[in-house]
């Protein structure tokens, strides 16, 4: 890697700007031009906050913007469920991706309001209810809480306390907290603008409890004041996200309407019977929650967004910002001039790429399954898993690249003025909201070790072992769409062996199918050799199941690439995808070294190699560096960063 | 692992409280007494600061709780180089370390006024400066800068653009900011409350340039009002410690009084000529930026007090919280019961005492050397080398220990009342204050490098294979003090080579020298090849030169708990301590295994192995977890995180 000269830098400013305008044409693929319309739609007049406001201003700022952004037509994109096109299901997930362009106080706030409250309006709802409800919670006319969490239970949604009864005599609900622990928290609105709550809690009608129902619970009036029996407090300050007004809210027998059950998946007939389309309680309770899978998929964009934002920041700051005399001249070397300072940007911006290719497919998933009433069960298992391991993957590795890249611009990137630590503030939490992180990658596990059930559960013990052996393993890995182009490129590679090159895409797409395989097959035999209703037992494998979470995940990463730059026609752009795609593969394959090696899938002389060839794909990328945030989409003006001479 | 019955729980708790007051005795080592004595006079009313305070009144709280801990002796344990002595060069770090049992920025600002603005002053002033001024940085009846970094130039402090110019006709010195990039920035005390400002800039005398020197500049009246020539701004709010009142700092020709310029290193005669003890301009830059290593220290010190907090505060939480039913039993399964929760706690306390030890050896060297007119300067260069390693160390694990604390308290972890995200925010810019920690991982690896030199800088190439072979290496790495005993523990296991147990604390220590030495050899090699004037030849390095310093610091480490152990006479504690650092040694080996494989310096089977091992270790330890954390002895209640029951 040498120092680009001045003239060579002005030289490439015009290819610079065609190559980052292909990439990002690329980048988002079928969604090109919807997400170009929503910036095009997206106000830009005040999209950061001053992050001097206080709690109170904040907040009063935060639903302020929200509503320029109703006013531009943002969040506006959620439908009955039964009525639901695929344009709209994608759009409503853009319009969260272009929302998260600014403050992320001002998309979460959208997220409790249109995604959640919304959408609980409208997965769980009947016409009636839709008819009555939707229209006000999208245009902010009811400011409405998502009431799940409580204080006792947060991932362990199964076992909320709140009781939802059926009182006969009066014809209507009972809404009521039994425990200090069944107190719903943190609850986006609930502290000082909401006026009703989508409230959780357990169904009993005629002393039989029947598992997890949500219900509408008006908590305020119109002048501000709590409802009888409703009791509110506010979760105070946070870590970030301080213009969403947390809280939390018990209920003392609180009489509800019961035309307010959102009564999709069970109701109360008018004998006052429980009815419900689901005959077994576990699969309703999946059900419904399956009908809230938007909110991972929004959470899972938002942490990109902010992800990319930062990467834009930081690459831009690391071209301009120079440190260190550079050897034989007068002038000092720029920071990405380092190669510990490519390391630290570039493989990130590879591995946003491939993420973001990623979400794309999964944006397709939900479109195509929330659209079609008549999916399979397994079609809605898959889109359950994605959306799972990208969130989890996505969040993640926005706090890991958010902080990186605070580092990377030193006591700059420290001053509240450049964004960088109000973006890792608030992005801090989408690691355990919408689903922890360490809960979701088993759930991703689970899924996978479903899938592998079906392909082989038939099979006993030594069956398996010999079907293993006949067939390599290959079904294990049930690909579709994007991958299929991907299985191609295995089965050359394997043909090949040790002989397939470094850049060879097969290469990497057999070794991340060798680390998912192997891992899901050791982990379902020492399920199988295992008690599974001894805690010890399952607990101890804890760790493995997060790791085949994470080898699959990676793998279907991996084929979105793939398929992503495929469907690239743009010559520069798809060269340098391919050396994005090398670079993710490549540091991968690093960070399982040991894996790799201890189970004899790579040589030692190619594993010592990967840190030369991961060096020289930094060293190769790094003159395009612009090019390759420019790819983001983010115009760098709106990245409202004050280091950065734009 | 299986969870402990109450009964259990009740009988543990004595024998908890025991191992808890053990464990701290034997982690803070030689310095025991003096820290409990710290914790004791430890004023605790309004330790923590309310986190809603904006910016003017977090400032205003922070000098105000200065002055508090100043009235109960805090930060008083300055005193001129010359005259330093081991207890009082110990007890300012220690007060450092108490003091970060609170708010942060209280300590930072107590770091920039003691440490910083009195340590200057106390290491770079005469006798009659020391008279005159350092009695009123130590009582805050002037309050200082520390200004060093520039706009312009952070790292690289060689390169400051301010210059200190000598008048002849005047007899006195002009401070200037020739360009806007020469501005000091980020200075702490310099947006609101300091009056003075230690300023590093250019000597010029009579045209010559002799280096980076230090003057004391008055910035302020006793009214507040800003003096001529001085501009001040405020860089506004931060991504953490706002209590902190960083600004900028620019001079336009600002005269200074000749006896405000710190001379101990460099001086104008009364004949207008500059006289230096040093003649070297280099070896005198770098013993004046030497003379100010107890920065280093206090901050790698503090870092290592949030992880002990966070650590604290998750650990206990995730006793007290629990989620799931456990199966065959009507009970939740507390956090820490599961192995992924374990696998998130657990080897971060491991590594805690790891690092705590080394803190303690690092102590030692600093007051032996700083006591020591005539240490020698190889004594100097290992202190600089463990202070910048440790620093970096702890820093950078503070940084990812309290966010894996925060999130393992989900969504509780996120608000403020718990005291995790401020935590989280004060400690960021940690990585990056007091030298950048990417750039002093290369400072340690050059210290390494230089050792190396001295014992084989006299061979040709080949003479150095062949000594290389004949004398295994093992006197790259020098070892005195603790490292001692380590030395014998790998003797006697290369003798037992393969046969070694995973347990055999010998072995552990003989794979972390492996790594060291071997990279050090395969370092000195590619140095020794490459053009070193070359840039890109150097650049191309950069990555094996950080994984040597993490190698050597992490050899170091160990040295250190190895010791430490050894000096504990507490049967339990002591027992406790070995799993401890099993599962710190285990834990470094598992994230470097794909090295030791590539590199043969371990089997297939055991580094397969080594997640097991990792995995019972936790599930070993759990019980324990409070006593733990004890160890890091900070009362329950100090943690001020409401969600604990204490």
């Amino acid at each position: 890697m040498s120092t680009i000269t001045a003239d060579e830098a002005v030289a490439d400013t015009t290819a610079e700007v065609d190559l980052g305008v292909a990439l990002n044409a690329a980048f988002e693929g079928r969604h090109h031009e919807r997400r170009a319309a929503g910036r095009a739609a997206y106000p830009t007049d005040g999209m950061h906050r001053d992050p001097s406001l206080g709690l109170a201003e904040a907040r009063q700022w935060t639903l302020e913007r929200l509503k320029v952004l109703v006013d531009h037509g943002f969040g506006q994109a959620i439908q009955p469920a039964e009525s639901a096109d695929e344009a709209t299901l994608v759009q409503s997930l853009i319009d969260f991706e272009t929302i998260s362009h600014g403050d992320l106080s001002v998309a979460i706030k959208s997220g409790v309001q249109h995604g959640l409250f919304g959408g609980a309006i409208a997965s769980l709802g009947n016409d009636d209810q839709h008819d009555r409800f939707l229209g006000g919670a999208l245009s902010l006319e009811v400011l409405g809480c998502f009431a799940m969490t409580e204080r006792g239970h947060g991932s362990d949604v199964q076992s909320l306390e709140t009781t939802i009864t059926f009182d006969p005599e009066a014809g209507d609900f009972v809404v009521h907290s039994p425990k200090e622990s069944s107190a719903k928290t943190y609850i986006g609105n609930a502290a000082a603008h909401g006026h009703m709550a989508a409230v959780f809690g357990q169904l009993i009608v005629d002393g039989t409890e029947h598992g997890v129902h949500c219900i509408l619970v008006p908590i305020r009036d119109d002048d501000g004041s709590v409802h009888e029996g409703v009791t509110i407090g506010d979760n105070g300050h946070k870590g970030g996200l301080i213009g969403v007004d947390n809280g939390w809210i018990s209920f003392d027998h609180v009489p509800v309407g019961r035309d307010l059950l959102l009564d999709r998946f069970g109701s109360v007939n008018t004998d006052g019977q429980y009815e419900s389309s689901i005959e077994n309680p576990n699969r309703r309770f999946f059900s419904m929650l399956g009908a809230l899978v938007r909110g991972r998929i929004c959470i899972g964009g938002g942490a990109a967004l902010a992800t990319r934002r930062a990467l834009s920041i930081a690459t831009l700051y690391a071209q301009q910002r120079t440190q260190f005399r550079h050897p034989g001249t007068e002038d000092e070397t720029p920071l990405l001039d380092y190669l510990a300072h490519q390391r630290k940007l570039l493989p990130a911006i590879a591995r946003t790429y491939a993420l973001g290719f990623a979400q794309n497919d999964l944006i397709d998933s939900f479109a195509r399954v929330a659209s079609n009433p008549d999916h399979q069960p397994k079609e809605q298992r898959a889109l359950e898993t994605l959306a799972a391991g990208l969130k989890a993957l996505n969040t993640e590795f926005a706090n890991a690249t958010v902080q990186t890249c605070r580092e990377a611009c030193g006591g700059a990137g420290y001053m509240s003025e450049n964004r960088l630590t109000q973006l890792r503030a608030d992005t801090d939490v989408f690691a355990t909201f919408e689903g922890d992180n360490t809960v979701l990658l088993q759930l991703v596990a689970k899924g996978v070790l479903t899938n592998y059930r079906e392909v082989w559960g038939g099979l006993d013990r030594l069956g398996m072992v010999q079907a293993s052996a006949r067939m390599v393993g290959s079904s294990v890995i049930e690909r579709t769409g994007a991958g299929l182009l991907a299985e191609r490129l295995v089965a050359t590679a394997r043909r090949k062996g040790d002989a397939a090159a470094f850049y060879d895409r097969g290469w990497h797409a057999w070794m991340f199918e060798e680390r998912e395989r192997h891992s899901i097959d050791s982990l379902a035999r020492r399920m199988r050799a295992a008690d599974r209703d001894s805690f010890e037992a399952v607990n101890a494998m804890q760790d493995h199941v997060i790791f085949v979470a994470r080898a699959h995940m990676d793998r279907v990463v991996l084929d979105s690439f793939i398929a992503g730059i495929e469907a690239c026609d743009d010559g520069p752009a798809k060269q340098t995808l391919e050396e994005l795609c090398t670079l993710f593969a490549l540091t991968s394959l690093e960070a399982d070294a040991g894996w790799f090696l201890a189970h004899n899938r790579m040589s030692d002389a190619r594993a010592k190699a990967l840190r030369k060839h991961i060096n020289q794909l930094c060293g190769d990328l790094r003159p395009r560096a612009t090019a390759l945030v420019e790819g983001f989409g983010i115009p760098a003006e709106w990245l409202g960063s004050a280091m950065l001479e734009v």
